[in-house]
């Protein structure tokens, strides 16, 4: 079942992970993501996590690590992370990402900015082998107030339907954990250079930070889970 | 007494942007900013906004104006403004300014952003004849989570000494309207360029806005405050 294929192969992608961090010299603190395929690796090398300390980039991620027995800091106790593992919604060739389907897109960065090894693990229908992205919604955090202006300044730029989140156990917007809105912008073309529509978006009034995880500044290894395998990509 | 020449200054600045509004065609909505010299702008021009529909930029705006029988509406009905009058803390001889002192910065930028007339009323003393901005520190709004690395991504930067604001009836830094933090930069010599400044700390992580208001975006018109008379700038 394909359903299981991609289970396994998030598995796979986490245990590679694990591998992975052993070999960082001098890990001290450990950055961990939002989302299913990090539980899956916080699962599998929960051993080795209970041996260091961590810091969280959501409160899912949080409770999930404190009910794991995870040493889970402050982030305003912290100014670098030695390694930062997290999920990603899209990868392209060039290892440029789109995250932020599960609202934690602001503090994913906060914490892949701060740390000197930014791993990203997926399974195989995440990677794209594109080298642009175009598969996946770009999710753009913004502050509420804001919205109407952004909405229109976003149709002036022309790249994208936008969409504002809504549902989540409340009708109207999602708030997200930093209590600002999320618009998700379907891209009416390939983006060939994400990290250039990442600051035309960033430098517009109301846009707090946007899913777009340009390669060039975020991105250090991506590990592709396949069902028997895992594919690392190393960033040039 | 210098304290009386100031606070006249700020009243006979409210009247002479009252009989600015009046000359404006089709008015129908108008922003209004917030701080002391934009509360004696509502009492002057009382009878005048009493007629007309306003949206306002803080919860202290809000207030007074309710108090004072204005027909206050939900920002996110209103997609443009008539109008938008509000106060600033520094002004060049270039028109650009830095506001936000009172905290309000990211709404007076989104009403002044949607406005097509926006009028800045200032006493004396804060219009300095200079060509840079150097008076003032500039606020900055920034998600909490990421106040670490905007203090470090602003020391590479250089220009500026920051400083977290707090205070304001809890210990720890102040929260906004908006649920963010603010931090005030010092900076260490003139901003001869506003806008590119601004543009530089708009882009960094974390940054959601800054107080600065560079003329060529988001002023057309400053009527400076004396004891006996005003003057009136319009950006050329």
């Amino acid at each position: 079942m394909v359903e299981d294929d991609v289970e396994l192969s998030k598995v796979i992608a986490g245990e590679k992970a694990c591998e992975l961090l052993t070999s960082i010299s001098e890990l001290k603190v450990i950055g961990i993501g939002t989302g299913s395929t990090v539980k899956k690796f916080i699962e599998t090398c929960l051993h080795f996590l209970k041996k260091h300390k961590a810091v969280a980039s959501s409160p899912d991620t949080v409770i999930f690590a404190k009910e794991h027995g995870i040493h889970v800091l402050d982030p305003l106790t912290v100014d670098e992370l030695d390694a930062y593992v997290d999920g990603a919604d899209e990868v392209s060739s060039k290892l440029d990402m789109v995250k932020g389907r599960g609202g934690a897109l602001l503090r994913e960065k906060t914490l892949a900015y701060m740390s000197r090894n930014r791993i990203y693990i997926v399974d195989y229908t995440k990677y794209t082998g594109k080298e642009y992205l175009y598969a996946k919604p770009i999710p753009v955090e913004i502050a509420p107030m804001t919205l109407n202006y952004v909405l229109r300044a976003i149709e002036r730029i022309g790249l994208f339907e936008p969409i504002i989140r809504t549902g989540g156990g409340k009708d109207g917007p999602v708030i997200t954990d930093n209590g600002n809105y999320i618009i998700d912008l379907k891209p009416l073309k390939p983006l060939l250079n994400p990290r250039e529509v990442h600051y035309e978006l960033k430098s517009l009034h109301g846009v707090i930070e946007t899913g777009l995880f340009p390669s060039e500044e975020l991105v250090d290894t991506v590990i592709v889970g396949y069902p028997g395998k895992a594919t690392i990509f190393h960033r040039k």
